[in-house]
């Protein structure tokens, strides 16, 4: 069965975006211990160093969804959404076929 | 030092999604021994079967750059070509901080 996969794009404000990446590798620390997590890499786009770019790679959907309530992520979501510039944009949901480098 | 990411998608025509999706886990498996390849993931979009997102991340830009010249990629690149419906659009260039689930 494929795995559930999610690109996500968080806009920080000018300046701001190694301080939200920040809270974001956090995050991925955090999602070590969450069920079901493979992967959660956290970016910057070279031509904009305020735009932070999440990918995460989960068994299911239903494991990403249930780790919004992981102790910590509430914390986190808070500390963020200071930060960023505007509303989160819908992200792009996969299924993750498979290839190289991903956790088995 | 950031590694070096970039977000791909190719659009197949209509119905040949998997068949586009099944070449380039060929190449994901080339991969595997390309010097820097740390991650390529193969995916479909959840809501168009016919899109191919490739999610890759190198130790660098030259790593992956150098890959294009790597056995078998031009074969395969040569067999996805007539799958595609259009140009493929500019990918997303990243500077990968870091997080979960990531090669070292």
């Amino acid at each position: 069965m494929a795995n559930y996969g999610l690109i996500g794009r968080l806009q920080a404000q000018p300046g701001k975006g190694n301080e939200l990446a920040e809270i974001l590798l956090e995050a991925s620390r955090l999602m070590e211990n969450a069920a079901g997590c493979k992967q959660y890499m956290v970016a910057l786009l070279e031509d904009d160093a305020d735009a932070v770019q999440i990918i995460e790679v989960w068994d299911s959907r239903e494991d990403h969804d249930n780790s919004l309530a992981y102790p910590g992520v509430k914390e986190l979501i808070g500390r963020a959404m200071p930060l960023l510039s505007g509303s989160p944009k819908t992200g792009i949901h996969l299924s993750v076929l498979g290839g190289h480098g991903l956790n088995k």
